[in-house]
């Protein structure tokens, strides 16, 4: 980054908001474990979240409870911010979970108080509520938050499935808060995960195999 | 991308829905012109998309008329999947502009098409809104799209200014319709003009440099 010196002439309020979104931009550069679904790479964060706040448009329907679309776009928008600071964990790599809230608490504090102060305690309470999940729209975006991965895995033959030697019981333990968000989604999270094992891209239960 | 054969299981509209979702993957592989802030190469429209949304939940505060910021943030996610379909038509290229508008209609044709007809038809309208910029939502939101690409350039220290020779005429030019949308944005974005021209990442005027 040259310069951002410039902003030294621009007002105070408007000049924290330019920093903020500058900083955002470094969301581009964190990269997740999921590939994209034509598997030339590896996703990163800052079009994931754009993905799901898109998922959470064309699927809010299927809610479990009656939802805030715009609040619920709102959290997934901001909900992976704190992985600038913090890093992404990984959903199947118990390593990396390791101080990971302790990470994503601090990052959040960073980069929320980079905001004029009204904004980012807005920002903040949107943020811990998608954190708690215990809203129906915190739900609900974290049911998008799931469920994308897996459509993803799915698409492109087996994908973090196969990077970290997943078997079916825990793909579905590590994804089963979709229900808590929506029935229809979990239903159709099971028909993945069942076809998934079929196409031999996601290994059966052990109790299964016996 | 290996099957999507277990849609078959799935219900018609939540299948149309996947479909449309896993196709909107794609706009991850579309490369725009402008690089991301840290120089390391250029950005992709689905994270330009997240970007914007970002943009417009920061700034609203700074439109020209009040907005429904849901309204302008709906408009930036889905502004772009047309590119999919159509590509980029970087600002800076007026060969890449040619044919561009049609190209854009037939690209949303396709893909709301894919939706369930009436969830489709509301998309569409949201688009064609940002589009026209006949309302006040859709010229604050068209403000965000074309500022983002102005601190980008700024921050890398020239940017498609430089890989398309533009001066400052031409880019105040075709970035101008930010003044439609908010004048606080306009003359932050002079601001960055007149820094960057100091700087020599903007060439000036001819009529400047005479």
């Amino acid at each position: 980054m040259k310069s951002t010196a410039w902003l030294t002439k621009t007002d105070g309020p408007l000049a924290a908001q330019f920093r903020f979104l500058i900083e955002a931009d470094r969301l581009k550069t964190v990269i997740r474990a999921n590939r994209i679904a034509d598997d030339s790479r590896r996703e990163n964060t800052a079009e994931h979240s754009w993905h799901l706040a898109l998922f959470a448009m064309v699927l809010s329907e299927h809610a479990l409870a009656p939802v805030d679309v715009w609040r619920v776009v709102q959290m997934l928008i901001l909900h992976d911010l704190v992985e600038i600071e913090a890093g992404d964990a990984p959903l199947h790599d118990p390593q990396a979970a390791i101080g990971q809230a302790e990470r994503e608490q601090a990052g959040a504090d960073t980069l929320f108080g980079m905001l004029p102060p009204a904004q980012g305690a807005a920002f903040r309470a949107i943020w811990d509520e998608f954190e708690s999940a215990d809203s129906n729209d915190a739900r609900f975006a974290k049911a998008c938050d799931r469920l994308q991965p897996i459509l993803l895995n799915h698409v492109v033959g087996g994908g973090t499935w196969t990077d970290y030697d997943v078997d079916e019981g825990r793909a579905r333990a590590r994804t089963s808060q979709i229900a808590h968000g929506s029935a229809v989604l979990w239903a159709a999270a099971e028909t993945v995960f069942a076809d998934a094992v079929a196409m031999g891209w996601l290994k059966p239960m052990p109790e299964v195999a016996a």
